[in-house]
Order: structure tokens, then sequence, then C-alpha cells
């Protein structure tokens, strides 16, 4: 039977790294089924890579211990992933529901090969949509002046293995980032670096802006700031109010944090400096 | 024969407008050909109306005339133009030619129905296009220390009707908005309000955002901030580099102004303090 | 309190029509928050308006009453809407759900102002997803071979206002048509004129386009060819598989038929021989 | 110094092909600076790949002498590019003049890096043009009835490595394409597959299309038929009259084209029965 693996790598860029990358992929009775790299500057830049490839006989810790030599040649950092594992993805709302919507019906259909572990809101607003796709649903009632931090940490941390913000309103501290420690998605409602903050719709009226966006990225330690992955757009006028404007917003904001989460179970990003590789 | 007028008019709303102004132009004599209006609140807000229409018997003089007693009683700002008539509009360029060119092709196909009085730049290299067009051009060897605004005020004060400025790289001054005292349009080439000023698309890159565009606004006293008239955008990804961010960047840059500049010589924009109505 | 009503028209084009109808709202105590037309030639045409105006006095079957005789002297086709009044959708659906997922959450949320008395669908796959909306679930297992046709027309043909196809795999009988009488909005998962029919995403691959499309269209006797509502597009490429297009292909579907849908349940949409004007 | 070069190749997919031309190209003193690759299926499909690498010691000619035997083990079909060579590009045109004149401004600036040896074109109009760009124009008066087609491939044969139909209006034989056995890059005004032969601007009106496109294909034997390259798409609406739609559609060919020959030149293009591989 055909197992399916993914390969992510960057390395400083040097002669060779596909040729050896190659040959080990042949050696352990894999085929390449597709391959992207990109290199900042062939000439002494930075590298990365995705391969994904498929074999009949390897498994992948064995694949992972074999590739360490490998990589250290270059001084790569690198992961392997086998397909058939499925990553446990949290979800943080607060009340706008549309992207949970979304996202819960498009792992109902097989679109999100995810486990969703919990929703975990600091409202009760979403808890019938939580029952109704058979997930557990938790209040924590958080607050900007009371952000419980550490409960919800407490609740997700050994839950997930990446926490999708999907219209959550509160600002995450950076201690809660450190201490979590791997990859939150955030969407945020606005064209960034345009429109940070709250409001972004307000903000994009009364600037009269012609286009409105969406941006899917990393939470860092700065309100939306973090690395970009998807943005999504569309064309207003002046007859857009701020309602017609939410409402277009929303459908942005759906599809923006979508396709990002979808890369990401795809193991088709790769984190760089303020920056991502979307492969 | 018939002749086509556009009037454009803004004031307070209130009941009754459009029936004055559908029966004045009845009176007139006239056909309403289409009719565009906006309320920023229909209880109390401001109400802006376009109406195309076209009459066999009417005059442009006359109608204007006979106009300002119905604007009288709502307070309106208004504007009637007979379509016949051909705007003069003047272009400033600096290096980057593409919006020049874009313009000046579709003038040349009868796209564009302006007379071009002449094309203005602070560097040598467009003579041969302009000549090639059969348009004047003025070199004036203006830079940021000595911007000679005095002297291209003296070209092109009485010649123009409004000013298109295709990638002009200078700032102009207040000074020099208030004594042209009529619009200019200018051509920024980010996606505003995100990355003002010079290098938009290396403010892009680096940031490392999914999606670029370009603004075409109307100039006003700080820099790429006046009214946006157009907004055009592109999906890009990590791998575009600055080469060929410009690249894309042009073609939006020459659409979105293009875009712009159509809509202005066909009467359908309205200003209204920092926005536009775009009809 | 202020009430709200659309009136749609149709009519051969002529001078003063739109002073009669701005002057009838005035009468009525009316003022127009947005009115739209479009005439396919001002010089002996046809003439469309929709003109959305708020009154504190009149009354739907009053102004109805009044209109007519103002209808009769331009040979008008007409209707007038009180915007309270909540239209009755009724929507049919095989057993692709993206498309009823959508306008179910939109309806939820208010988005859609609609009843929606029942969900029928020749597949029981959607009974669960209707009961966690509160929603009537009528399960006729019609196919290709029976279609029952008698047996849903009594279902539907007195409960609702208009009809929506939310990816309903069978095709409606002329006499279907002709017997429910009303309007019926069916979503093709294609970009029409091409790929009408079935497999329009197998179509699509074996073309090798790079765009893909949806399209929103009354339903008319011929298969996938009444006049269009909404189109939505986006690009694919070569690596995109049958599964990546009938993914990327459901979030056209759903935006265009909910586009669709809006316009239609707030009087937008007015049909003319094979087209529609959509203000 | 350092040369940049492309390999293009295509054959079965089986384990292996990476790593062999991965370390031919190491052991041509090579670097990887981006590869593409893609598979209709892994397990039993075609192959295509697109590697480009810079190198200080190769020289074209060497490195496919030495690529043969490779290749040969995998009974593949494949080719190897200076990019430091520069393509002859023929241009025919009739009549509208706008993709000549995008194709030759971005000539201009350097953006398309080939040669244009002449515009050939069945109307005098451009003549003009081409001199101001100082290139050769042959007026060749063909029709409907008379295509000239041996004149022209006399002209043209020898002197182009591939061919561009930018708007030119005459359909070229089977024969001519045969004889020619060069590619033959054709604009379409129209969405293909649907739209083909003339006037695609006045079927998409009549049909009431809310978007339209235009395509850029390679030519083949067969009227609007060939593989497809690039597609461009914008939103219309009932308001677009022919003329209105013939504008903008100008733009999408303008676009889809130049970013078709765009891909051309960079051996970015792989031809595969009906379809094509863009990578």
């Amino acid at each position: 039977m055909l197992k399916r693996f993914v390969l992510l790598l960057q390395c400083p860029d040097r002669k060779g790294i596909v040729a050896l990358v190659s040959q080990f992929i042949l050696r352990c009775g894999g085929n390449i089924i597709t391959a992207d790299q990109y290199s900042t500057d062939p000439d002494g830049g930075r590298f990365f890579m995705r391969v994904e490839f498929c074999s009949s006989s390897a498994a992948r810790d064995s694949l992972r211990k074999d590739f360490v030599k490998i990589a250290r040649r270059f001084g790569a950092e690198w992961r392997i992933f086998d397909k058939a594992d499925t990553l446990r993805m949290g979800i943080m709302v607060s009340r706008p529901g549309h992207c949970l919507a979304e996202l819960l019906y498009l792992w109902k259909i097989n679109e999100l090969r995810v486990e969703i572990p919990f929703i975990l809101s600091n409202f009760p607003d979403h808890e019938q949509m939580a029952r109704h796709y058979g997930i557990p649903f938790y209040f924590v009632p958080a607050t900007a002046k009371d952000r419980r931090e550490k409960e919800i940490l407490g609740l997700l941390k050994n839950e997930t293995d990446f926490l999708v913000l999907a219209r959550y309103m509160l600002v995450l501290s950076k201690k809660f980032l450190t201490v979590y420690g791997k990859d939150i998605i955030n969407i945020h409602h606005g064209f960034l670096p345009s429109f940070k903050g709250a409001h972004p719709y307000r903000q994009a009226l009364e600037k009269g802006v012609k286009v409105i966006g969406a941006t899917a990225h990393f939470a860092n330690e700065r309100l939306d700031d973090g690395p970009i992955i998807t943005q999504a757009v569309q064309q207003v006028s002046h007859r857009d109010t701020l309602e017609t404007l939410v409402s277009k917003g929303r459908n942005l904001e759906k599809s923006a944090l979508a396709s990002a989460v979808t890369s990401y179970i795809d193991y088709r990003i790769i984190r760089y400096g303020k920056k991502t590789i979307v492969f």
C-alpha cells in the first residue's frame, strides 16, 4: 500500500541539495509526486523546498532518522510528515460565527482533514453549532480585562497541534504565544498592513477605499502583524455601507481563512522571518 | 440632431429633488438616458445625482441658465456638461512611461475623447513618444530641490481643464494645487492607504503581502492621501521579486489610471470630502 | 414610522417617464432612496427602472392602486413591493450540500431575509441540517426516471413565492415550470454557456481551461439555458485535478448563488427576454 | 560569469527522474535556481519538469550532448535553452492594434526579451507604429479569399522562432501550420470554449453573460481550438454595450497575450496533447 509523505526543508542555498534529497527519496523506495523549491537568491541566499513523495516501503520514523545526516550536511531545518497522520486543530472564536461555520462545514464534508478536539469561545452563542457537529464546546468568558489565558492554555496546550483564531476578538499575550509554542493562524478582517486593529471595515469606509480585503496570517506578539499567509480582496463602491462591507467581508474572511488552513494542513507553508513561503 | 448632456448635482437630501430635475429635463425637451443617484442617508443625508440626457433642441448655456433657479431651491452644487465639448487634459510624467503610453494609445484610438495640449516631463526620455503622437513635449528639468512649479504653472494653467500625473515623481506643493485650482488625478503605485510614499513595491515585498495594488486618486496637499477614484489589485506570491512586482504593478497602474480618467471625462465622478462618488 | 417600498418597472422608452414616476412618489409622500434606470436605446428602446423609496404615510395596496393609471400611460409592466413583506423561498437540493449550507447560514444570521417553508430533497442526507435550522424537510426520492413532479408541485406550489435549486440534480420539465409559474433560480457549476449539462468540471479539466466559473440563472425549459443572473470565476492551472476543481467550484457556486438570491429578494432583478437587468 | 539555462522535459513517470536530472546538473557544475515538476499521475502517468539552473562552466551545446544519454533512459522529450539566446518573434496583425501596441511597448522597455524581425499585416494601418519602433513592416493584403499563405510563409519561415497572432483576423490553414512547423500563439477575444469564431463580444452580449474573457492559446488546425495558455476575465453587466465590451475586452486581450508570450519566452510552457503545462 502506497503511503504519502511530505518533506519541508530550508537551509542556506548551495549546489547539490536537490540531488541529495532526490537520491535519498529514491533510496527509500520513494517516487516524487510534486516538488516545489524556492531560493531567495541562488548565489548565497536561503533555499526552501517541499517534496511530496509516495512509497510502499518507507515509514515516517525511519525516514526521519535517515534524513538527519543529510540535513546536517546542509545545515537544514526540516520536517517529514506522514500524510495519513491527522493534525489536531483547536478553534477559538468570539461572536461572529461565519468563519467557524465555514471550517466546520468543510471539515464535515472531508475537505479539511483534521481532528477538531474542541471549539473554545468567550461567548456561549456557538454551543448549538458545536453540538450539531458533535464537537466539545468550551465556554470561557474571557474579556479584555480578564483574558483567562492560563485557563485557556490549560485546556488547549496538549490537545492541539495548531490553533485557529476564527474571529477571536481578544489579543493573545506574548506570554500566551510563547507558552503555547505552536502555530496560531488568525483571520484579520482587513487588508493588512492597512487597517490594523479594531473596526477595519469602518476605517475602510471612512477612507473611501474601492477595494476591501481580509488577511489570514500567523499570530505573533504584535497585533495583526505576523507573517501573511493569504489575502482575499473584492471591489466595493461608494454605495457600500458599513453593513454591506461587513457582509462582503464575511465572504473574504471565510475564503482567506479556509485557504490558509488548507495550505497549512497540507504542509504547504514554510515560515521565514516576517514572511511565508506558500507552495 | 440629438445632443447629449450630463448634469452632476449634490445637495442636502430631501423630498422631490428627482421629480424637479426630471421635470426640468422634460420641459427642456430632453429624454433621460441614464440616471444615477446616491444618498448618504435618505433621512437628512447628502444627495448626489448624475443624469445623462439627450435633446434635439436644448443648448448647454440655456440649460445652465434655466437650472439656476431649481438648484437654488435645494441648495445644490451642480454642473451641466455638453458631451460634445472636449476637455483639455495635461499630462505630467517622469521616467516610467507605461501610464503615458497607455493614455496616448487610448487617445489615439478614440477611447479617450480629450485634447492633450502637451506632455510635460522633468526628463527628456519621452520626447520621441510625444512626437510620434504629434503632441507638444515640454521638458522642464524639475528636481526635488527645485520643483520649478511657477514655470510649470505658467505652462499649464490656462491650457488645461484637468491634469493627470502619469507617474510624475515629484510632490506638488499645496501652493501649486491652490493656484492651479482644477482637478489633478494621480496614480500611486501602491494599495493605499498602505505603502504611501516612495518605493511601495519594495515595502510590499518586505511586508510579504500576497496582493498588490495601484490607486488612482485626486491629488491633495498631503502625499498620496487624496480621495480615491479607482483601485486595481492582483495576487502575488513569495516567488515575486522586486522586478516582477514592478512589472505586474505596471499593468495595475495603467488600468487603474485609464479607468479613473475615463470616468472623469465621462463626468462620472463627484468629489465629496475625502471620498469620491463614482457613478 | 418609515416604510420602504420598491417599484420595478419596464416599458418602451419615451420622454417623461422618470418625471411622472418621481412626481407620483412625491405625491404619495415618499422620498426616493435609490433609483436605477437603464435603457437599451434611448431612441426607441426598452426602459427599465428600479426605485426604492420610503414613506411614513403610504401603504402598498394603495400605492399599487394609484400607480395603475400612470403605468397604463406608458404601457408599463410593473410591480410594487413593501420591503417589510417577506418572500417564501423553497429550496430543492440533491446530495451536494454546500449551497444549502451557505443559504441556511446566511438566513440564520439575518443576511437573507426570507421565510424558508421547507427543504425538499431527493436524498435523505440533509435532514439533520434542516432539523438543526428548524426547517421542515421533505424527502421525495425522485430519480431521472421518475421525477415525481406532480407530488413535488403539490408540496411547493402554494407554499413558496420562488424556488431555489441549490444543486438539485434533476432537470425540471417544461410542464413543471409552467404549472409552478413563478421564478426558479438555479446554480450551474460551470461557466455558461460553456460546459452545459452534467460534469462541467470534468469538461473543464479535459479542455484544459485556465479559469473556471459558476453561473446562477433563472431556470427555463432548456437545460442550463435561462437568463444569467450572476457568474463567479477563478483562475486554475494544470495542477488542478477533478477533485480540486470541484472544491474550488464549491466556493464559486456558493457565492454566485447567494449573490443571486440576495439580489432577487432585494427586488434588484428584472427579467427581459433571454437576459437579466440586475440593478 | 554565471550563465543561466532552462531544461524542459516530459516523459513517462517513474522513480528516480529527479535524482538523475539533479545529479546531471551537479556534475555540470550547475546550481538549480528553480525547479517545477508535475505528474498527471505518479503511478504510471506522464511527468513534466522545468529546471532553471546557473553555471559558470557549462555551455549549451555540451549540456545538450551530455543529456542525450540520460534522456534516453527515460524516453524523455526534452530541450535545453541558454537564457542568453534571444528568440525571434514574428508578429501578424490585422486592424485592431492594441495587442501589437502592448507587445511593442513591453519589448521597448525590455520586458519582452525577444527579437522582432518584422510586423506583418494584411492592412497598412500599423506601418507608422512599426516605424516608430524601428521594426520592418510587411504589408501583405491577404483576404479571406486569397490568404497569400505561400507568400507569407516565404517571408517568415526562416526569420522567426515562433509566431504571435496579435489579432490577425484570417484563419491559417492546416497546411500553413504544418509547413511553418513552429509554435504559433493566438489571442482570441472570447472566453473559450464559449464564443468561438467571429464576433465573440456580440455573442456574449446576446447571451447576457456577466463575465467576459480573452484566451491566449496555441493555434492548431481548428478555429480557436488549440491548447489554452492564459485566460483573463472581467465582470460586466447589463449596462455594457457592444462598444464597452470591446473596450474592456482590449484590456483582457492585451494582458492575456502579454502573459502568454512572457511565459513562452521564459520557457515555462510545455504542450501536452490538447492542453498546456504552464510552470
